[in-house]
């Protein structure tokens, strides 16, 4: 098989990238500087070798513990946690939280077979158990889809019994857009938790 | 910065990935196998240490001819005239052609710079002049875009001089489509180009 159906082939097994995008990426490459590919595939490679999840919160990192976990400047005091490593750039680039983070690698889905020991729960169990000065809350920023509000009502009755508040992120109306376009569901939460001007 | 910035902003730099995909694809690869970033960037090193122009057609190879080039079996006395080298496998997918392809490798856009002397013409004229049994015939196969109809015309103007027939692929209704959501230009072309049943 030539390179190019190799790389074609190899480039298919990405997200969203189907047999003619495959193609369209692979003759671009071919056609560009070869010094982009060979940084291209450099980076890879420094990917593979060190990048690796905290031992700590699980988010991904190079070093011995994430950027987060080894700033002393962070409120330990609070932990957020949420389903994917990518969402903690999501609410890290809203600039407004200064407190830790807790990784779980998906969400609770047990018709595809992941169940809370496929997750990193008893990472959190265990960072809330054994720290002296434990968090004094936990926020639980899942998806608000139906596995991400299962998993935080999971982690919520597991957390209970521990001295530890417990909150999830508000719903309601997403800022700049219009209420003709907000779904009912949508709507009823955010009358739910109204508040006062 | 990071491994992970790094690789983001590397894969950013490919056509139609934006920043969001980006960081997902990014995430994807970390998230998953080593094993397939490993094969990813060695596949990516073998394209760019060994894929390189077709010396006689302009495709891309990674040996001495390109596959087509170096096939004692196909039609000596057809060129077919191409922009881009990923459009002689759309051509060789049909089935039906068997004989040789000329990459230009663009299509005259005088606004975007891309004269004739930045496309692989000279090498076209020239494999119609030296060949000792030269082509009967040229096929332009450009696109049916402004742009590619204009470096039609440019060829056709640029071989009349020569022996040879130069034809161009035919305009119509495409296979399976609906006459309702034919574009008024293609159904003129089609009415223009109708052959007896």
């Amino acid at each position: 098989m030539s390179p190019i159906e190799d790389l074609t082939r190899e480039l298919q097994r990405l997200p969203g990238i189907g047999k003619r995008t495959a193609l369209r990426l692979a003759y671009h490459l071919i056609k560009g500087e070869k010094e982009y590919i060979h940084r291209l595939a450099r980076t890879l490679v420094r990917v593979a070798d060190h990048i690796h999840p905290c031992p700590v919160c699980g988010n991904y990192c190079d070093g011995k513990l994430c950027s987060v976990c080894s700033d002393p400047s962070r409120d330990r005091g609070v932990i957020c946690v949420v389903e994917e490593a990518y969402e903690v750039g999501a609410i890290e680039r809203a600039g407004r939280y200064r407190g830790l983070f807790h990784v779980l690698g998906g969400r609770l889905s047990p018709l595809d077979g992941i169940g809370p020991d496929t997750l990193n729960i008893e990472g959190l169990v265990h960072r809330i158990e054994e720290a002296e000065a434990g968090p004094q809350e936990v926020i639980l920023a899942t998806n608000a889809s139906v596995e991400g509000e299962a998993t935080a009502v999971y982690l919520e009755s597991l957390l209970r019994p521990h001295e530890v508040r417990v909150t999830r992120l508000a719903r309601g109306i997403p800022v700049g857009s219009d209420l003709e376009y907000v779904d009912g569901t949508t709507i009823a939460e955010a009358l739910a938790g109204r508040r006062e001007m």
